[in-house]
């Protein structure tokens, strides 16, 4: 496997640093913020929580992409962020920058935004059009509320189990396979982040931490050991197989991202509890690690493969 | 003047046409959305507004733009759009999209946004950076509390007048005269909305609608006749001059835009108590105009000059 086990950047992306810079020259927090940046979304102390994400042609997706995926997908990732906080989405705003040449391109990801509205019944209250000379941006920004305590990526404690939802890896076999299969397809264009299921799970309060699963096991997996302050040991053994995943599977599932698959802990003693709100969802779920005194992340077999966390977002 | 008059846009926008299309094909608005679309922001049932705008490179500004302004001026847009609404802004979102040139720019930027931000007391809570091989695109979503009843644009009614604060086209002068004065390079780079004035007079139910002024009185009068469902009569001599404007006095005026100052109406007997909050806030402001029964704009002098609805968006 380390045929596909990519270098990782030499040094950290410019543009994040400048986001660090900017974030860490705020003025301290005010009291109406109750989860601030750096989870999937933030929450206010009305219990709203807000997340944007920004789909760019060239970066996330290409000529080869179908609009209606596009329009589809900038809706799912937003709401596979809000699940992750355990909110439901209510209220979206859309700024869209386009080149004048969309005319054969919009109709079709208008009807994909279209169905992810309303396929998770999101009203959206307003939008931006303006034109560019360079590739289309897409902007969408999410709100919703929360139905429980927001969960965050910080609560996960020793001894907790470590819980993934879906099939890791599928969305990364859709681009990082010559010839995907259609199901990988499926996964890449047209993630059903589990938000009925993160709702329960977050209104029940069974899980101790949660993020969603998008960038790769491996990159995401490191940053929830980080946020919580404990130890992650994952066993890859225990991850749910697949067809589609054959040719590369640890590479798939580390380094594929877009799953948009919720990852979470648990105290063991909810196990009961989080199968039963699962298989009530048609949510498949697996156990795939534990949490440990300590910090990083770590594989059973061995180190963790630090190659994984960095990998080019190509599109297909 | 008539050399100053841009043709109009032979049919509407494309990309307007598919936000038209995607709103009109929403599902009905739940009755959680106290201000739909349409208007410079949305307001929820819990009373908070929200609002995105985006800049683009090659088209709201370039090269020869500070990037302290452009920074700066990404918050201060969104800013006037909430102190139309009646909204005092507090939380964003922001979404960055760069080219991987960056280096030189971007602490600028920073610097001029951190500036903006702290100007008005407003929390950044969340953001995205991406890349892309194009213009970079810069988007923010701001979000607010609304003080009183929500301001829109459609409340006028027949007899009201038609205020509007500051100097309009003074930012005009700064993109459309060769060598504009410092004094409109500085509407034009540093718009500064009339937010506590604004606040003033919602809070006292003094306005009857009110937007804010972006493209132009050319474009946004006859958008507040519309939405009031009112005749909106404007006479220019009574706009407030200024030697940076002489040049094209209605031209700068009409189709400048780039001014973010506040378009209101306001019943005759509270002038008194509007031109007392003006003076406590140190804003200029004018009675331009009346509305009256009736459809569309029109000047004392004769009928509106359409030419100035439609305007190309270039930058300095």
């Amino acid at each position: 496997m380390t045929d596909t086990v990519l270098p990782e950047d030499p040094e950290p992306d410019p543009e994040q640093a400048a986001i660090t810079r900017i974030l860490a020259a705020r003025p301290p927090p005010s009291s109406s913020v109750l989860v601030d940046a750096g989870d999937d979304a933030a929450v206010l102390q009305d219990g709203t929580a807000w997340t944007v994400d920004t789909l760019v042609d060239g970066q996330h997706f290409d000529e080869a992409t179908p609009p209606e995926a596009v329009g589809y997908k900038l809706v799912a990732v937003s709401v596979s962020d809000l699940a992750a906080m355990g909110a439901r989405p209510q209220h979206a705003l859309l700024s869209l920058t386009l080149t004048g040449e969309d005319d054969a391109w919009l109709p079709g990801f208008c009807r994909g935004l279209e169905q992810a509205l309303r396929r998770w019944s999101i009203h959206l209250v307003g939008g931006d059009t303006v034109r560019t000379r360079g590739p289309r941006v897409l902007t969408l920004q999410l709100g919703g509320a929360v139905v429980g305590s927001p969960l965050t990526r910080a609560g996960a404690r020793p001894g907790d189990l470590l819980w993934v939802t879906g099939i890791p890896g599928l969305a990364g076999a859709g681009w990082r396979d010559p010839s995907p299969t259609p199901e990988a397809l499926k996964a890449l264009h047209r993630p059903v982040p589990p938000l009925e299921f993160a709702l329960a799970v977050a209104e029940a309060g069974l899980a101790s931490a949660a993020m969603d699963l998008s960038d790769g096991l491996g990159a995401d997996v490191p940053r929830m050991a980080e946020a919580s302050g404990v130890h992650l040991r994952v066993d890859p053994d225990r991850l749910p197989n697949h067809p589609a995943l054959v040719r590369d599977p640890m590479g798939h599932r580390f380094a594929g991202g877009d799953d948009y698959q919720l990852l979470f802990t648990a105290p063991p003693a909810h196990t009961p509890r989080l199968r039963a709100v699962a298989q009530a969802h048609g949510v498949l779920l697996h156990d795939i690690g534990r949490a440990t005194h300590g910090r990083g992340a770590s594989l059973v077999q061995g180190p963790w493969p630090e190659g994984f966390r960095h990998f080019p977002r190509v599109p297909r």
